[in-house]
């Protein structure tokens, strides 16, 4: 099945990139990042406006990206960054991992020789739940800081983002900024102070984007926060940085960016989206596909399928370890405008019902299903789902995969793209082999589609997926069920 | 010679994509935005670090650009925009023949419907002198508005952004902000007022750059000022915007993005330029080839090469139009991180030393040699000259015109690409076929040679050309001299 023919893909990704550009679409990311006095009366008129009008299709779209710079060593830029800023007290995030490592001593010894004050919240939770995010909220508000720093992988540059927010609203409720309808999705209307992210995984992309994920104990399922004004100033993606990542992280950060790059490629395209914002602040960064973030999740996808087995397969393989990283940063612009759907939808209540799963090689005391291992465990069978929505994307993915997609029928193009998926999965090795493998039962299925359900912001660009709640039961149901070995 | 081989062409593209994607480089745009009060003293300890440190090479490179806004019909969110903003006088930018058009009235309307404020300044110049913009920023500190909005094409966005500045620093010479060496090149470390650019034509992508250019008289040549602070809060990108450009103006200002894209594909890489800034926020916005504009620049100049003889060929041709916008806007984002080179570098002294020429369908009353169309005079000859510097590239480009390159030589390269460039300009048709047709001789080689040396910011980047004076000066007369005729 897997065989090279790397020219037929090129093509069909060319002929996409044109022919799925269409130019009626609607998108939300109004991205200025200066709210402004009147912005919450605006929103309100604005709100009212779209109550009455009538559903409208999207016309168009809005591209907005955290600044990245990009180079082996550019860590020990930062203090430079934050004194050019005309701050001078940092609040710095990290894990109890990351603290010891190299990409947190560069960092901090880049603000000390800037001598600039600064102080170590070091508690982040991987994988946080609520009660974490609620510390480093209350350490945040404590410190006061004049700007924050981000040191570690999505998890530490989520929680900063978070207590970043709540420390400039001291006064609002933990459900106030969360995605609607689980929180109140309240939009960001205060200028928040400059956050500058470090990432030292491969994955989340993170320091692109306005969205921040954590879990929420009491609906045992992951939510979180995503505005554009949570993205931060700048992010300093630096190669040196991943190379102290185990093995395990590499793996499963790595089906993060995959995933990213295959959601955002596969999600409606954003003249589907309903319904067309009547202001231009309301619309969602998560817009649907179009022309731009075709060009960085495609390419994301590219690099992504060709250098994450080598990152696995060989610890020194430091040019992979560097494509990949840029990889998680392309993909990170791409679904930071186009958005992600179902996979990342369905496991937000796969890390979040956990019942007792530990991956190998993550050294946490906790159970854990790490974001990227239940985002790509159902991968194979949302793109057999999603397939039928628009073959020739998925086909051209297919082609990424190696697979030859010369004699393919459009109506296989999910069943292809499914398969390839699944390979690699195994070929990459250390991955759960399917739901039952993380502890999942099929009695367990029903309280999954519950919980991914109201995970509204990522299914509402879902392809194959616009129905009624009772169809959207059944199809999340059977993409599970499928999903229990593989 | 011309015959299509799509598949090739996407293999090499790839495989460069690949290849070419170094990762030790150093890049300029600090990009934050927010210059802060210890800013000014941070880069002058810079500067004195800059002056003792040895002269290394880039690591990295920096990723900005200003948010886009895509859509047919998106003009008409100006207004809300704005309010959003929670600003209410806005200083509107035109010219006088955008004046009257669909655009700009679009865009009055969206301010009016939402009551603000509004103050039109409509004798911006086309491919203006310097007089010229010291108007236009006398009215701007005497209206001293809120904000500011330029509907118009790349002469309005540039007036506009430099109006804005000099109306931040009302004691400030002329020169204090024009490139060094011309000018001083001070940094921009005070706040603009928010810009929001609807451009017209797609062309020059100044919509999501922080450079603005224009004709020095008492120099004879164009130059400009270039700073991330001068980029576009946001980019209103609304192709209906585009429909009422005349022919000649399509096909110049598509030229443009043409140039945009060949030149920051072929620049020298990211981690070929110095010196290595010793602080991040002296990184230059022109920073050399990389791996994200690398990108951009290569999707827009497919674009290019498929749509800009269809819009010209077809005024109806909606779809072209559309396409070349987002290339003319794609192409922004790519050479307004990686630069542009030699073309552009000539273009200066070719339109400032114009001794009458009037580009035909321009309606202006002085003689004009149109900025798209004094870039790609030369293009021909450039790319020939800077062939050996990477073949790889200089072939990857001519397969985007549809040449067969998968017998050719790499000592070839530059020769192929630049006939591929000829041949397109003279079936593009309406292009002066050398600089006879502009009215220059063999005699006026020397003077532009001259003209053409003080543009540092963009000979640096150029591949093949890292020399001593008197070598440059004859390889500039060698390119010109080529370039009377072809």
């Amino acid at each position: 099945m897997l065989t090279k023919t790397v020219p037929t893909l090129r093509t069909r990704a060319t002929s996409l990139l044109r022919t799925l550009q269409n130019h009626s679409s609607a998108c939300p990311c109004h991205a200025c990042g200066t709210p402004a006095p009147s912005q919450s009366a605006s929103l309100s008129a604005a709100r009212r406006l779209a109550v009455a009008a009538p559903i409208e299709k999207e016309y168009a779209f809005e591209m907005a990206a955290s600044n990245i710079r990009y180079g082996n060593g550019v860590t020990r830029e930062v203090g430079m960054d934050f004194k050019n800023l005309g701050v001078n007290k940092i609040a710095v995030f990290t894990d109890q991992n990351v603290l010891n490592l190299a990409p947190m001593k560069t960092a901090i010894a880049a603000l000390e020789s800037e001598g600039l004050q600064y102080e170590i919240y070091s508690h982040v939770r991987v994988e946080p739940k609520d009660p974490a995010v609620k510390d480093a909220i209350a350490w945040a508000k404590n410190i006061a800081p004049d700007a924050y720093l981000a040191v570690g992988g999505g998890s530490v540059m989520d929680t900063c983002k978070i207590a970043s927010l709540y420390e400039a609203y001291p006064d609002a409720e933990f459900l106030e900024f969360v995605n609607a309808p689980i929180g109140k999705g309240r939009p960001v209307d205060r200028k928040l102070k400059p956050l500058i992210a470090v990432p030292t995984t491969a994955g989340t992309g993170s320091e692109t984007t306005g969205t921040a994920i954590f879990d929420l104990v009491s609906h045992k399922a992951k939510t979180g926060i995503s505005h554009r004004a949570l993205k931060p100033l700048l992010g300093i993606v630096d190669p040196l940085n991943t190379r102290s990542m185990p093995s395990s992280v590499k793996s499963s950060s790595g089906l993060d960016v995959l995933c990213h790059s295959l959601e955002s490629w596969t999600a409606i395209p954003y003249s589907q989206r309903v319904p067309r914002p009547t202001n231009p602040i309301l619309r969602p960064a998560y817009q649907g596909a179009n022309p731009i973030s075709d060009v960085f999740s495609f390419e994301a996808l590219r690099l992504t399928v060709k250098y994450l087995p080598r990152t696995i397969a060989d610890p020194d393989d430091t040019e992979a370890q560097e494509k990949m990283l840029l990889a998680a940063t392309l993909a990170g612009v791409g679904f930071g405008n186009a958005g992600v759907h179902l996979c990342h939808g369905l496991s937000y209540p796969i890390s979040g019902m956990n019942k007792g799963y530990k991956h190998p090689g993550y050294q946490v005391d906790y159970p854990i299903i790490p974001h990227g291992v239940s985002v790509a465990v159902t991968a194979p069978q949302v793109f057999r789902f999603t397939g039928p929505s628009n073959p020739d994307r998925h086909l051209a993915a297919a082609e990424v995969f190696g697979v030859d997609v010369s004699n393919a029928k459009p109506e296989s193009a999910g069943e292809i793209l499914g398969d390839a998926v699944a390979e690699f999965l195994v070929k990459l090795g250390d991955q759960p082999r399917g739901l039952a493998d993380l502890g999942f039962t099929r009695d367990d299925i029903p309280g999954l589609v519950e919980g991914t359900l109201p995970q509204a912001r990522v299914l509402t660009l879902a392809p194959s997926f616009q129905k009624d709640d009772e169809q959207k039961r059944e199809d999340l149901a059977k993409i599970l069920d499928r999903s229990m070995a593989y």
